[in-house]
């Protein structure tokens, strides 16, 4: 991608982030308020563990959340939106916008 | 998807368009204008002709652009943004605000 004459441009660099629908869902489910693995896992409706793991891992190395863990018995895990995280709030405003305003017909 | 307990979700509608990040980089090229395939093609700095041809085939059949072919000698093909690709530049502006205030050191 680095070689790509678009390389510098912001819309790339967001989604390097925005790569594949998961994280965005992640990302929309956290602006909620922080999370459990099992929540995260039963608001997406995601059926493999390894995939949410992935992701989330992925999501952490960005910066756009957090991962906490509690030393409780059994441990807690907690998902938390960073501030750059949080600052996604207005990209899925748009989309929610888009998606509702021109995409009805497609949800059929 | 649609078994989710999201599938209603304006966002899950809007990435089932934004589906991969060659999608979102044609309709960020089409809002300068109409343009053939070559000039789509040199403009994204995409290798391969199949994956551009695939992504504009699926674009055209959600409706967010045109391709109109003009018999001249060689046939000329131009693609053009929808009323719906067009309204897709509120999300753009909003991702490249977000992927320039948020993401600058993803650049390096």
């Amino acid at each position: 991608m680095d070689a790509s004459p678009t390389a510098g441009c912001p819309i790339e660099r967001a989604l390097r982030v925005l790569d594949g629908k998961w994280s965005v869902l992640i990302i929309r489910d956290l602006l909620g308020g922080p999370k459990r693995f099992t929540e995260l896992r039963t608001s997406l409706g995601m059926g493999s563990p390894k995939t949410l793991t992935e992701r989330l891992r992925i999501l952490e190395h960005q910066g756009i959340l957090t991962r906490t863990v509690y030393a409780e018995v059994p441990p807690r895990v907690v998902y938390e939106l960073t501030e750059r995280g949080q600052s996604f709030r207005a990209v899925l405003e748009a989309m929610a916008a888009w998606g509702d305003r021109d995409l009805y017909e497609l949800a059929a």
